[in-house]
């Protein structure tokens, strides 16, 4: 079933990281976790052009050394194995070792050259990975292109992720159809962890590793970089898109006619899985989108965006159903940006609560009931200039500090 | 009661903003809450030396424009009328008009020229000052050297703080006592407000008000700047000292023999009333103090013991008394300083966790005892040069989100 979006992008339901022509996937228990399945591969059936990025902590997790370094010999990869429950974070001169392992042995597994295997972890900080499962768990993957092999991994990459996040996107270009699709896990904690964030994207879309990369870090900085649960970044976040290049169009390039289809739909999805991440936020209830417009700059406009989605007051307004704008205004006011504090507009949905600056009457009723909704709106206009920025987030709740305050008693 | 200090400053037990010679306080209840006090006042026998700093908001409420007004005249002040319940932000020409009455109301009450005084106010936003209210009030001010009186001032300007704040010290230059007293609210709510820090000191110290000015600049940046509940600043916050030189020393500059003793001082002050702030944070039951050292710059180590102290996830695991030192990793690593991942140093008191970045053994049950107790203290140690810092905060609760998500349910 496919629905239309702008740029005659077509959204894929039920579609996956399989969905793309070349990929496979598989998910197991490797016994990382009690019952879960905690073990998942992506293999695509020829070496892929790829793009990644990287948390910004100064604390790298060993996995994310890997991965760059296997990206770094011919910028190809044909493989990702992911574990979760073990972050093989802090984990030194050993938790390399282990990386370098699994890496190796996914390679022997699908028989790859390991600089085609990319690496990742998500779990417990500080412990070793528990090779001896991995070394098992990795022999009984057997990836297939079905959509039960997609969900099987979608499943093992997650932590305390209350549901599976899968996004899939497709456009036509010279004809051909062009598929997107996407996995990810977004904020869940295990002890000692802190959220962690990783992607999966897989493209049959002919293109080469530095255009994608150049493609995947503008359109991070629009999708993932937006969304905030609680402010804290984790060593292990990582983003991995792997093109096939089997949609078999000429390469795909900014000069290419039709790569705007191509950019808007890698986007779509990478904004999706964001989205998603966001809305299942450790103990949320609703998902929170802020557009900001009429700034100096998009930069300004994204950074106010994002200070607003983060303010715990406006978090906790909004799971409170308070229609709070003072919070709005005091995360505003702290933003390092251009703002004139006379010509501030600020609406909730539709409702406007602030116009160049002044307070307007509006129904506390109507306010109440439009935040009682699962996906809340709040709008920002500086009357300044033309930039735009988007930026999604959670409430905080009870839950949220029941989650990371009594996990171990 | 005095308790000797480094550098032999006393903490005065039960001193005040009227310790200090020359200052008197009062409190009333003039009606803009239901049943407190809200209305309050300092004033000094004579034009006192002066020096303030203000929030960094784009937003700055209007009692904060009056007040730059009035000290840049001539740089004096002679009292301070500060009032609760409404904030008089966002409330436009009327709001500034009503900012300047309250100024000149105090001024006509005190017989003091309208540019001696200050005005400050904490509250709501976006609602315009009683007049009233406050012009029954402020005739109503009968300031004394009292106790009592400074126990009135203390309790007019908090809005749901759940103690008051106050602290005084002295130490002696040329042979005479010189006083420093303080008092200060911190993060309340009344709805639609955000958090709102104020700070008034009193001192009979004989110092210009450049000088001080300067002397306050630095020491904010080490103590109130330092304190962080939930990240979110206000449009109000303002710290105003004033210094009546009645303790008749020789004029006090960073060149006087003893000017340590001063400055020291009023850091002690300054940081005392931080701590009060920081510890009766909204929902908050323990005060966190981050000590980091080993940093490229002083401002480094700042910088990463506010990120400590301001993350959500460190905040609920101290809550949940859970020895994660994981998540003070994930602070670090996303911290804006040099730091290098391979040697840092993590402690708990004096539970070591983390040495030269790897994980050591220490006993649970231990780290969760230390974690019951009401002040926490994190110790980072970076190994790379001489700065240090520290910051205050406190842990994350089931409250915090109750107070700030249910106020109007």
């Amino acid at each position: 079933m496919l629905t239309k979006q702008e740029h005659e992008i077509y959204c894929v339901a039920n579609g996956a990281v399989v969905t793309p022509k070349g990929f496979k996937a598989a998910g197991v228990h490797a016994g990382l976790r009690y019952i879960k399945k905690d073990l998942g591969v992506i293999v695509c059936d020829v070496p892929a052009s790829c793009a990644a990025v990287y948390t910004q902590s100064h604390f790298q997790a060993a996995p994310l050394k890997v991965t760059q370094e296997s990206i770094a010999v011919e910028q190809k990869l044909q493989a990702i194995v992911v574990n979760s429950a073990c972050a093989n974070a802090c984990t030194g001169e050993q938790g390399l070792k282990d990386a370098y392992e699994m890496r190796e042995l996914c390679a022997l597994q699908f028989g790859l050259p390991s600089h085609y295997v990319a690496v990742a972890s998500t779990g417990v900080i500080g412990e070793f990975l528990p090779m001896e499962k991995i070394r098992e768990g990795i022999k009984k993957l057997q990836p297939s292109v079905t959509e039960e092999s997609a969900h099987a991994f979608q499943t093992a990459i997650l932590t305390t992720d209350t549901v599976m996040k899968q996004a899939c996107y497709q456009t036509t270009i010279e004809g051909k159809t062009v598929t997107i699709g996407g996995a990810a896990k977004g904020s869940g904690m295990i002890h000692p962890n802190m959220a962690t964030m990783l992607a999966f994207i897989t493209t049959d879309a002919n293109i080469s590793s530095p255009v994608l990369q150049e493609a995947l870090r503008s359109i991070t900085d629009l999708s993932f970089n937006q969304i905030t649960v609680d402010g804290d970044t984790s060593t292990n976040d990582m983003v991995v898109v792997m093109a096939s290049g089997l949609a078999e169009t000429t390469e795909l390039t900014p000069r290419h006619p039709e790569w705007n289809k191509f950019y808007d739909a890698l986007k779509k999805t990478c904004e999706d899985l964001a989205k998603q991440i966001a809305k299942d936020g450790e103990g949320a209830t609703k998902l929170i989108e802020v557009r900001v417009s009429g700034a100096v700059t998009d930069d300004d406009a994204k950074r106010i965006a994002k200070q607003i989605v983060g303010s715990n007051l406006v978090k906790t307004a909004v799971y409170g159903a308070d229609a709070n704008w003072g919070r709005i205004i005091g995360a505003i006011g702290y933003a390092d940006a251009t703002v004139n504090p006379d010509c501030v507009d600020i609406a909730l949905g539709d409702i406007v609560m602030l116009k160049a600056s002044e307070p307007q009457p509006f129904s506390e009723e109507e306010a109440t009931a439009y935040l009682q909704n699962h996906e809340i709106m709040i709008h920002v206009d500086l009357h300044l200039g033309n930039g735009t920025g988007v930026a999604w987030g959670c409430d905080l709740t009870y839950d949220y500090v029941k989650i990371n305050a009594s996990y171990r008693t």
